[in-house]
């Protein structure tokens, strides 16, 4: 990101995808040329031949965006995205996307996203912090958040993701799980498409069943690690947003296995929060394309 | 290590495991002070109740160690070992370890480690190489190296073990199978327990089956590694010595995943190798210790 | 760490440093074992001729620990250290020392230290955060932590040292300087030895002299990185702790590289005061060695 | 990249920099366009004000490119580079540099970098090797490629110098200084502008002077680390490629140091010649934009 001269130029990120085919640089930038926008990082990719998919991120400065967005949006409709169909997205610098975490128990992946919030370094509005316990309540309360429990009775789930959805309706643009136990239905996950956000401990070899850490212990991995990933209906198996490991040695025990995983989801989660919040990540079938910095 | 002042001082490496009990260090301590050797490096770890092992590995100088090797061997055995029933190895900063190193068709992982040797950083004797294809004899013998072609047909792989095994009798300290294509018998493994290193992809989350770096692909993975283990009967389920990543984009082909997970191959077979002939690896059960620098 | 088997058994750490001889680690482990110790964990190295310094640190199981720690302390003294002149020092993992942090109006790593409190997962008593600014009371208060605000005026510097040397006497067994932008007096830090510890950026190459994140902007470095080092009074030339990098790219601006370089202190600085407070840190003159897991 | 349907599709790597000012990515987008180019990888970056670069790397399919590509450049010259003063160039997948590599006798750098191209996985070809000692000799062509030696009398460095540019004249794009311990005049710098590429170890802090592995040792940091950049007249301030650091311990001797930096320089220089003939490097005055993958 640039320091922009000129105190009423404002910075856009223009996200698109479609499938591939010769022109659609020319098209986009041509657009905002003609609008006076001026590109100042531009990151694209194709996917090749035979799949043939298309993708890109670009930020540009334009003076008094924020106001002209509408106009700027349906323009763009017109002239560019419907030729090529494409799937796009606008979004401001300014603009700081309402999250709701939920939560279980464990707390670190939850604190870390709060702590980077109150020392605005992670531009996110936090709507709310939805837990099936009340154990995380005076944790977040304590740093000025808003913090909601919703129990969850094994027979009664849908009753609890009811009560969710109610609570989120309009006031969330983002759901983020940071470390919460319970499964959610295809219903639920079909409200926020390409929205919920998860965190998981990963393995090198990957461990199924209870107690991965006890498993990677009596294993004796030298690497342990953590993946965040969109969620879809099918568990755990969502778009890869972001991976990472630590190195462990034998003179570490299970829990202290844990609390090394636990520093690396922490440090994971965040980083694909800021990437999705910056509108850096692409959902492309179940993977995606992530233009980092 | 340590440069050794006095010439005809010689550094010796211990390598211990047994049931931990209180006493052994300085039962071992004690030995090697009447040995009039002095301890240089010392690291141990017991693995704590319920499974109580006791794990040592200490290097130490003594004056004319080659010379008394056996000696210093027999009056430990019956000093210490016995009485703690350690399973125990000396061995010399300056005993090179004959390798036979077994590989198919792809070069990097066996071309790594001959380069090694050949520039003097890596204290081994290639006693061969063998491999089920010719492909690669020329660029071993160009650096030197012997090379022994045994093709292996699907209904007589008995017999191209034999053969193997006839070759290498007498003249092989530690298998390495730099990417060799054939999976071994459980008789031939059993010829070289905890002595057959391989190396292997690996990926968070793992795939198994055919093409694993499409499926990497395909999923859109961030992370490629590899995975070193001693050979046991279970395919692939050895003791891991060793374990890395690297990080990888969509904007990478399969084919250039394939090159980059080469290069961790390199980097992580070698550095297991070296552990392994530095005496800083103890088998436990199904895992290992590793006293890394 | 592991598991004890026994409800009144307890673990300590002897660390020991002095000049290298045959026997020192034939005397320590016979007088644990005299005592009924069990070592669980035993690291040690030897710089090696010409130097021959001798480096120890050992984690071992003895019951009532706590209530026989004089009497221990004063046998292990008159038995072993007199003899080999040692300079040496007992933990219990249960202990938590008492930690005075100084910060100025940078928050990060400060707030990394106390979540990690927070969360039980760094085992430190805060004995108090000093400031000599007003700007992060809240932010500690808050968290339930006590906050000193002694003022530094340029020409009365001795004074506050003064002030803060009289609430921390008899009250800290630590300081650790959390971005703390004042130069601490050579009798301040006289007063602390090898127990202040700090943190500072780094870079490859380094640059000295004002706004380094500018310099490395400048500079197009690949790398930014973080060095926690005890404080001498050789302006942050003390022994270095821990280090990290973190990789960056022509994407960021300074400001972000600023972050990014928050980041990994936050990360170094915790670690290099975990290490300490576990008793894992050997001053050797102008270097450290740590004994990590 | 990308596997390419349709056999005679070549892919071509344009890179350019210019001042920024809006209109470049649609100049240049359009010109691909109407060359019938399906751009399949696009990364753009502006310094942003006050200095306000521009700077792009992207990759395209043509027909036939390799037959056109005198044409091609010709015509985008014309349409679109003159207009906005480009510093531009254009180079083919196909495209193989030659590459003179300068070494002195540390054989590490050089040999990586001839064995990655004797498999095939590094797209340069090695005109020479060029020496002022013999000892390398034997390695060097054993696997087959052309070693020259000259010597350097330090009265008569000049006409050494102009031995090498002799040799060198009109067989090199690119000269490697594979740890090439002569320092180069700056007349012959200014024959290969941004076209020397150098690798050197650095540390954090950084040490000047004699025998920077002892200086690290005696100051015990816990990273090591190379840095590859281009060469200009002033020693080793010119613009970075790629630097990496490893992780080091007390346990390891100067030596042991000198060869884990010997690994990291390996690793370092090796990807920073594949990125500058892969196009992905842009000098900006005394810094670069690396556009990798």
């Amino acid at each position: 990101m640039n320091d922009v001269a000129g105190g009423s130029s404002e910075i856009g990120r223009l996200v698109v995808g479609c499938e591939d085919r010769p022109g659609i640089i020319s098209a986009v930038s041509k657009f905002l040329y003609d609008q006076g926008a001026n590109i100042v990082d531009f990151d694209q990719h194709s996917s090749g031949a035979p799949e043939g998919k298309f993708f890109l991120r670009l930020e540009f400065e334009l003076q008094q965006l924020a106001a002209r967005k509408n106009e700027f949006s349906t323009s763009f409709s017109k002239s560019v995205a419907q030729e090529y169909e494409m799937q796009w997205a606008l979004t401001l610098l300014e603009d700081k996307p309402r999250v709701a975490i939920f939560v279980s128990k464990f707390d670190h992946a939850l604190m870390e996203l709060l702590w980077l919030v109150t020392r605005n370094v992670l531009p996110i509005d936090v709507a709310m912090v939805i837990s099936n316990h009340e154990d995380l309540r005076n944790q977040v309360e304590t740093l000025g958040f808003r913090f909601e429990h919703i129990p969850v009775e094994p027979a009664k789930k849908a009753i609890a993701e009811e009560t969710a959805i109610e609570l989120l309706r309009g006031q969330t643009d983002l759901v983020v799980l940071a470390r919460y136990m319970q499964i959610l239905s295809e219903e639920f996950v079909n409200q926020f498409p390409n929205r919920i956000i998860n965190i998981h401990h990963s393995f090198l070899p990957a461990f199924a069943g209870a107690d991965p850490y006890r498993q990677a212990y009596d294993k004796g991995v030298k690497l342990i690690g953590a993946t965040s990933h969109y969620v879809t209906a099918e568990l755990d198996q969502g778009p890869i947003i972001e991976q990472d490991v630590v190195r462990v040695s034998h003179r570490l025990s299970v829990e202290e296995l844990k609390q090394l995983g636990n520093e690396v989801e922490r440090k994971v989660l965040s980083r694909a929060v800021r990437w999705h919040v910056e509108n850096r990540v692409i959902v492309d079938g179940n993977k995606t394309v992530v233009f980092t910095k």
